[in-house]
């Protein structure tokens, strides 16, 4: 732990002059009582950024969220999980942006202050019928202490719910960095559909707040999801309303040092959490690589490994199968020396110079036998160094994925999702 | 069925002059009779030309057989199944040379006209007690009569053998091409670990049977192991000995326009039935991209639907979810238009203009639930096309890979493969 920030309770609403509520508009499932429309909001004006999925195909909330983000101060973000309002053309877009009135006009602020998220199945309209009539209950219920309920409301196959909070002293200011996200989907390229939503109540310009969130997301984030190669959906938002009445945080000061080392702590818990509660994952593996001859080599040599199915699922399976592993290194495109090439499972060599290590395959399976484990790639050429966070994949991922559209679809045509 | 060729009975011994043998070496499974150690010899000197992995690590059969290919004629392929040679450093080029002058020897050919091939776990040196002792007698078993044994000799995990053969009339002459090939691995970039022999008794140069054959990997083995993330032992070998007593065949002709299509067919038929035969796989898929941009663009977005698991998953499941396929679109990076995009399975619309259409859901399931199926994706931008093969993604296909290295390596200090 760092003696910049210290972890504290809470999450989006720990920061001060944050509201949130969260309930259920049978979004997800009409007959049953689960979170499903939430809203975080500021009792003062915020500075916003964001960063969105790069996928050619976005969804409605992307597009609207994008726009309110580049024109103005956003000041209050609605979210909804069990439908992604992504593949839904003009309809879309229009209901999208009647759930920001409604909201704008029960908060007093304009509808280009409030931010939009949305995820779950692609294709199918948003449920109209169900959200309208709960959005001004929504804001009506908007209290301190209600930061959990947002991160369980954007929860779709995640397993537990995902927050966190720090507090970092800046000079004689306490200011404090709240956060919750939600994955799903295993973590992988295009796989995940994640959302982020990072609070402060630290003062920072625009162009600061931008510069420090995409920088934080570069170390957190794109470690997880892969080549840009993201979902329809994806998004991180962050609001900035100034509430600890510290002085304004400017880049390239001993400050801005603090508060960036806190920021991207919190990201990078938030993207870790994401990896652990992949879909039916059953391992957390690190993959360092070091030695390679830029830092762009040594990302092509981390995402092919990470990505590879085959090593996953010799992860899957305990198998500490670095053949596999050197065969990812071999197509990642990077030009590598297969006669350099050293490999370590959890410490221990498992492959050197190329070849088969003289490790003790019991004790190299003890390792890949762990939750957590790291895997080491040093291809011995230059100082080129790269981390990406990866999963096992599981004969239990592929059951799960085998038929959601369907599943969805037929739900609504038996009346369970009424339109 | 063309006019210009027609399918007869047999494989790589099928055209004129070729002989072959296989003989079980117990590298597969010592305490088992499976064939795993395979030789083609042509009577004659041959034409030799062939394509291998781009896999920057290369087994090393792939790296002398492209030496022995670049430096002179080729007129024998030897093959073992069970072990890849690769990541065995210089003991693996010692041991593998070792093979091809045994072989040379018993033949009375030169070392560098002896082709190499292995297939099978990496890491592991080949276990040449057992392989040398059955050199001699698979050169004095050959003979025309066994060329399904070759065919079945190459597999791994494949199910079931691939060989084919074709004859084409040019002028007077009756030229024949036959063809064997094993895939196993998920037939998918960087999984496939893929063998193909190739002969024929026509005449041709070793230029234009260079050509002649890269055009037909290119639209044949390449629609299926797709961005050029081959395994470290991929190759396509072919030998031309001209024993139909014909005249050369050369480029530009009407003779070489028939023999390049019945060649395209043979490789294309052998790459098909490597995608149908992968492992566990249920679904032999389509894929025709039209109406993009450029014939780039078409391949971009072909191999990203291609090799997306969440798509993969939802055939397994026969859940023509539309949805997974415009993200994995999205994606690609080709500059497509989401408003334009339709998607058509098994010839019905489930996507049009980007949005849902009207399709009923069973039509289109029962279209996903058949065992082969087309999806067409129309970008409706210009002319470029491109198509390539794929399947579905199983629970079983990642249980069945999940332990491969520390059964095989455990295999060996049980003493099952003595060395």
């Amino acid at each position: 732990m760092s003696s910049v920030y210290r972890k504290i309770k809470g999450g989006v609403t720990a920061p001060l002059g944050f509201l949130s509520n969260a309930v259920s508009a049978g979004i997800k499932n009409p007959d049953a009582e689960r979170l499903d429309l939430t809203l975080i909001t500021s009792k003062s004006t915020c500075v916003a950024a964001g960063t969105f999925t790069t996928n050619r195909v976005k969804a409605a909330p992307v597009k609207i969220s994008q726009t309110h983000l580049r024109d103005g101060d956003v000041q209050a973000i609605l979210a909804n999980s069990g439908n992604a309002n992504a593949c839904t053309g003009l309809n879309g877009i229009r209901d999208a942006k009647l759930t920001a009135k409604t909201v704008g006009k029960s908060l007093g602020i304009k509808q280009s202050q409030v931010a939009l998220c949305s995820t779950g199945v692609i294709g199918l309209p948003l449920p109209m019928t169900r959200i309208e009539p709960k959005l001004h209950p929504l804001t009506e219920g908007l209290s301190r202490g209600q930061g959990l309920d947002v991160a369980k409301a954007i929860m779709t196959s995640d397993t537990c719910h995902k927050e966190i909070a720090v507090t970092v002293k800046l000079g004689d200011q306490q200011i404090k960095i709240g956060a919750c996200c939600k994955g799903a989907g295993m973590i992988n390229p295009h796989m995940a559909t994640m959302l982020c939503f990072v609070t402060t109540d630290a003062k920072l310009s625009k162009a600061a707040l931008n510069n420090f969130l995409s920088e934080a997301v570069e170390q957190s984030f794109n470690r997880i999801t892969i080549d840009g190669d993201m979902s329809t959906n994806d998004s991180v938002i962050m609001l900035a309303n100034g509430a600890a009445d510290g002085a304004s945080i400017k880049r390239g000061t001993k400050d801005a040092k603090k508060f960036t080392e806190a920021l991207n702590y919190v990201l990078l818990e938030m993207a870790k959490s994401l990896v652990r509660d992949g879909e039916r994952v059953t391992k957390f593996v690190t993959i360092h690589v070091k030695g390679a001859k830029s830092y762009n080599d040594a990302k092509k040599v981390a995402e092919a490994v990470a990505n590879s199915s085959l090593v996953k699922c010799s992860w899957n399976g305990n198998d500490p199968n670095w053949g596999r592993i050197i065969h990812a290194i071999g197509y990642s495109k990077a030009p590598i020396k297969e006669e350099l090439i050293d490999i370590y499972i959890g410490g221990l060599p498992a492959c050197l110079g190329g070849l088969e290590a003289d490790t003790h395959m019991h004790k190299l399976r003890e390792k890949v036998a762990k939750p957590e484990f790291n895997i080491t790639i040093d291809l011995n050429q230059s100082q080129g160094e790269y981390t990406v966070y990866s999963s096992d994949l599981s004969p239990e991922y592929v059951d799960f994925n085998r038929s959601e559209y369907a599943y969805w679809k037929q739900a609504r045509k038996d009346g369970l999702t009424k339109q």
